[in-house]
């Protein structure tokens, strides 16, 4: 009743040579998938307790099994465990070894399940953890944003659309700014997470499995919110890996473009920040540099998990139900975007509040590039003109004011005059940069007063996370 | 107070020379973006109604604008309009012929918000709008895969994993397993939905308006949820339409699996199914074919919109706020994926109930390839032996059927003791295809009494949209 | 002897029921692939030339297959050729007006070869022009960048690394770094263009024709270096679409990081260069703004290309032998993609001859940030300290400029021999903007003597194409 | 003349805090780039040796140096080079550890160089060297493909289009349909070679060295074409990287749709091939289960392929020149995408040959599906009929073989002459697959004949590499 040939093999006997070494290699996943041993353990528990509740298990061989479990455990976690390709995989070795201790109650864990339930249940657990601490770093990232937000909002720099000076904001307005991108971002984390908690165990390998089992059972055990509808669907479904992938690539895209604007500002042109020494590095040959390391390589990190999202969408394309071969490639593209996004987001939740603003650069620089033209516009449209005339006539002063080498400030109210008789003495008084800011004084505009406002209303939202 | 030398342009006042020809050409998005034309209009109504009650309008200004842009509306219906590239976009298109017709209140219109606002409101009405017809075809196909499935949960076909026979399974549960694909996906669009649905209108260029706008009234006007939370955020974010098209992907990824099955199904090696001839096309030179067309199309689409994802997220890296020219980048690929999901959602809801299962192909396939050796296997541990064991055992008889020509069912008794004594006559009872599928009489099995359970889960969730 | 209940196919005989009216717009074609009807034209006379010499064709049916041709092509000049959707593609389209035109001896046109063969000719004659014509701009890109670049051998401005000030540079140095990029382009543009340069006609549907036809003729009368090898290969490789695309997104690629620095550069933080206004637009809401539209629009579209790459990618995977109707999806985005790339480099072409440098803005940031202190570093070695040590005293140094506010060339000499002792006198003339360019005197240096041989041998290799 | 507060780093002068440990971590790529410390050994030393040849070091510190590398490298090689993440990357702990191995010298060897121009050349080396390793296996797999072809060019398969039966093909011909992607593959790989083949040393940080360096004397003793013309352009191109992943996204394309026929072929309901145990894997629960798993493997490894390029393309998009630290991302994707390709192409090399077509079963299935019904349709031609109206009439034929169940050859002489009186007895000669394939007798037609003499143009082809 037993098979020589191949005796490492769990599933041998229909073979009649063995596996080539090389191709052993090629379709081994061990070496990165021990990664989910923790998750492979604790699913294994969760099956063997319910096999043991419908009576396939008996109460010793749990125990026997429990404590198999247990020892496997600590060896993985002391490193003194044997990984071994000819396994395959983290599931293969863990029963392997586990059978090794405790015998014959190890052969019987693998009943009522196949590894196409047993990689999608750990799959689903490991991601969900990541999701966690994933979750962890981005909302300490945000709460250090608005910090800094609410400490200035009356910080007043240029805003830009097109690089060129738009019209003066505050600095806290515009951190705020990124916070609601990553705002999305926790909401569409937290919709993954929801959609991805349900139990795929019991699927077996495609069909379901001819014991009585209980998926609620193994399912609540687990902490999941219920079981998966249909068998096929769940040993071929990786939308979760996809969906995470999506959250992380557009997270990453946010990131790219804070990590732009950070290493503008540090930039000698612009000056509008800088960034302690001990998140910079220096240059092999250029004794002054100072650089932007890290902002530079998170944006340059954004390629790779778009790249990774491409990779699972590819590898989902057009396959046939159900389990396929081709599937065991989700893994190396999923564990590395958790790496990624983890380590992307903690380093921001260190960095960016440990900018230092330097509000006379900032100021100065809010000042130039004619940035409130739009207010003169409006003063006009107060004074009677139609805005699209209003914008005319300013254009024409700020034509007027390169020619000369002026700041719309510096002309004198005979000029102003000349291109618009409505104009009054009062017209200076919008065009200082407090005036501006300040007239922007509606929920989402930039005047400090509500600047503060939404910076209590993003705390209080993280506060109810 | 006006300048002559572009008086096209509703920004020429600074500038001292007109556009290039051709640069106008190349950054003109009139050619595509007259697709929300409707949404400009109805946002433009909302933006002069607030304004109005603001004082910034009169009465008389406003029913002078609102009947302008019915006017406007009409020409562009009846396709009476003449676009103008050197108007650059929808918006100034229509706003410029709106002040051709009613004079100086058209030139009011535009106080107290800009292009970057209206864009970004235009383009999320446009959205929503699309959404809504998408579920509308999903919803479609969904009820029509449940319904066919419904009809066949007692049709045995064989279960495949790595494209081998695994398992009998029920034409229905397959068919299910499709259904919990889109229910997903049906999960994520309305998730999209409702994070877009916020009112970016009142950012104006970036930082909010000297005005004293109220947004909340053209939120709620619009069908918005609330306003947006930041200016400068509400004229950069693209996230809804990056969200959408990741959606999208997966989606196309869904469907290029079922289409994907439906052509090897369709082939005449499988022949599980026929597809009527209005589906199919045929050949310009063998007289004999008859192609699948429609799946092929369809699985074919997939890649354009994987594309389109990555256009959008390629596009947003590294983008420093706010908004930038490149932007406008966002919508053709924006506008094709809604056009492919639907015309591709709206042929698979008419193919997929319109797909005839050949009953008989199907069952003489699921016969073939030892697809009930599982169940020996699990005969043979209700018999005692552990699982592990069982398992080496029937792979030697299928290794002996192999060799010999032969079909688990068709060895005799003293075979099959021969493999492993614990074997009685009983054993033939569960090498039966219907034996197979309904001991998998579990919450996701296949068994016919748990996918006509399911089936019937499907339609309630449907009705409950 | 006839069929007529569809009569508009041309391969309606063997079904029963006709096409379903939206499966037949889903699935046709002809909407975009109109855009080949010349080369389809061209590719059925060179087909019918030969079927004459065969004998196929008579002497007199190949005069009237001519002036049918003759009349179709102008029609379709002429704007009135009546497209039909019926009739799927231009190649089924121009058949049956021929047909309609000329009778009989257009139903022989379509002897010895197929769509699938005829499909892969007109699309590779398509492309062979494209490129011709892209290779035309690039190169009159190349042009324009070399010559301002000519024109800039002196103008000293900082080099970045990190965006941080690292060394001086001549801008004309810095835009023979844009040429080569350039160069590289089109050397991969002129490899795809020999691989793709085979004549696919006569694979006819996969497997070739029992006709006795002569490949090589009609590969020769349109223009091929010689026929392809393998028919099945034929009619469903992609190859040349994929490499194209790859190209162009390597090339957009290169056009975004031009872009990137020409909007740093126009910054007013930047201030580097001035773009005419002719290549800017303004904005609606702010009357001041001059924005560097044609550079962002260009960087916005990189991502449109890299999307039509992925899609090709995911079009052509694990698609099985021969001909798939997924193919026909290959062809809107390499239509973009040519598109795309022609304007983008149509508008470069324009705009980059026509930047206006600020020497003196570019040279004062030049001396900012401690833009010689390698030159210090060097001048230290050459006093004997390893490179290393020199290195650590010069970072010191610098470290003592930042704290008190003063430049490199501003420390007196007491202060620098603090530092080093090994300093003299002369150490200020390596410190100079002039002295640090003109000793990067190595071919692919900065020193303006490199710089202008440089320039010439790149004017030298354009002019050898 | 030293700095104490941070004497790991090589760039410390100007710094007033440590690196951040976690930064340190997060900014390093020693993880990954010691993969390239031979190529980094050698190119240091031809450093080394031309800065000798200028006499910027003497004869007994470059004896030094090559004795310290040569330590260095035996250090590496016998895995007792302790790497540190404190000195960041391969080329920074190389140089730590040869300056505490010899002293003094060891700081002389950055001089005239920086880790720009550095890992530029180390990662050209590397790839360089990786391409050939590529190309001796691409080869192998070409050899083996086309012996089996050579082994098949009378063995009848259908031949498909839209995967139904299309015209009888030989095994053969299908099989040199694979190796033409594969020449084609093996086309860009070359050009890719040659185009990276320039010489970056020289380029220093970014604009070249005061040194009197001569690039041509280390770019020929590192084996490149010539030095590269541009410093700037030298430092920031990653070119390369990106034109080997789009080749090798390409190649992995073609490997995917080989895949895909090996997964089809293997099914039951193809039975096309039989693939050797030693290269499937069993179930963990199905007993009977043989699955193909290497190309499954295979073809999931395409989505991880295009990832990269699209990662490196990312990566790549609106960088300002020179060096950013975002390029430090380059690596992992272009070594991952080195391995995968290598492993894939091994693994197919061994594959592919090892194929066992089952000739009847191919026999059988060509007979099937009306494969000649165009060869039908030629006859007609023959016999006098326009072709259109000849695919009409087997149009209808086929049509009445569906209704009444028989194949073609299976209709009587008079039923054939009700659809056409041109038919007589010899028209059972053309629907013979011996006759239909050997028809096709042209170029690139699957004639038996045209399968040898192009299976020898192969051979001649890879003979001459």
């Amino acid at each position: 009743m037993s098979n020589d040939k191949d005796t490492s093999k769990l599933w041998g006997g229909r073979f009649s040579e063995a596996t080539d070494a090389f191709v052993q290699r090629f379709t081994a996943s061990v070496g990165y998938d021990q990664r989910m041993a923790a998750e492979d353990i604790v699913g294994s528990l969760a099956h063997a307790r319910m096999l043991t509740s419908i009576g396939v298990l008996s109460e010793q061989e749990l125990v026997s099994i429990e404590g198999g479990l247990e020892q496997v455990s600590k060896e993985i976690e002391n490193g003194t465990f044997q990984w071994s390709i000819e396994l395959e995989d983290v599931h293969m070795n863990i029963e392997a070894r586990l059978t090794e201790l405790i015998g014959a109650a190890g052969k019987k864990l693998h009943t009522g399940r196949s590894r196409n339930d047993q990689v999608a249940t750990d799959i689903r657990l490991y991601l969900r953890s990541a999701i966690d601490a994933i979750a962890g770093e981005l909302t300490r990232l945000q709460r250090g944003t608005i910090t800094l937000a609410a400490a200035n909002t009356e910080t007043i720099m240029p805003g830009f659309t097109h690089l060129q000076t738009a019209q003066p904001v505050v600095f806290g307005h515009h951190l705020l700014a990124w916070n609601e991108m990553l705002e999305r971002d926790y909401g569409r984390l937290m919709d993954c997470r929801a959609r991805l908690n349900q139990s795929p165990l019991g699927a077996a390998a495609l069909a379901g499995t001819s014991y009585p089992i209980k998926r609620e059972q193994t399912a609540a055990a687990l902490g999941f919110d219920k079981p998966t509808e249909n068998s096929l669907d769940s040993v071929s479904d990786r939308d979760f890996a996809i969906e995470f992938c999506a959250f992380a690539a557009l997270l990453m895209t946010h990131l790219s473009r804070m990590s732009e604007e950070m290493i503008l500002w540090a930039s000698v042109q612009f000056g509008f920040i800088d960034l302690p020494d001990r998140f910079c590095t220096g240059s092999s040959i250029m004794p002054q540099k100072k650089n932007p390391d890290v902002p530079e390589v998170v944006r340059g990190k954004t390629g790779r998990v778009n790249g990774h999202l491409v990779s699972l969408l590819t590898l989902m394309k057009s396959q046939p139900l159900a389990y396929n071969k081709d599937n065991q490639e989700d893994k190396e593209p999923l564990f590395d975007t958790v790496d990624t996004v983890l380590d992307a987001l903690r380093a921001f939740a260190d960095l960016v509040p440990a900018m230092r603003p330097n509000e006379e650069t900032m100021r100065e620089a809010a000042r130039a590039g004619f940035s409130t033209a739009t207010d003169l516009a409006d003063y006009l449209v107060r004074r009677g003109l139609p805005f699209r005339d209003a914008h005319e006539v300013v254009g024409a002063a700020v034509a007027h004011c390169i020619e000369t080498g002026l700041d719309l400030p510096e002309l004198d109210i005979a000029t102003l005059k000349g291109f618009c008789p409505n104009v009054a003495e009062d017209v200076f008084d919008v065009l200082t940069l407090e005036g501006s800011v300040a007239a922007r004084n509606h929920l989402g505009g930039t005047a400090p007063e509500q600047v503060k406002a939404a910076a209590k209303r993003a705390t209080k939202r993280l506060d109810s996370r």
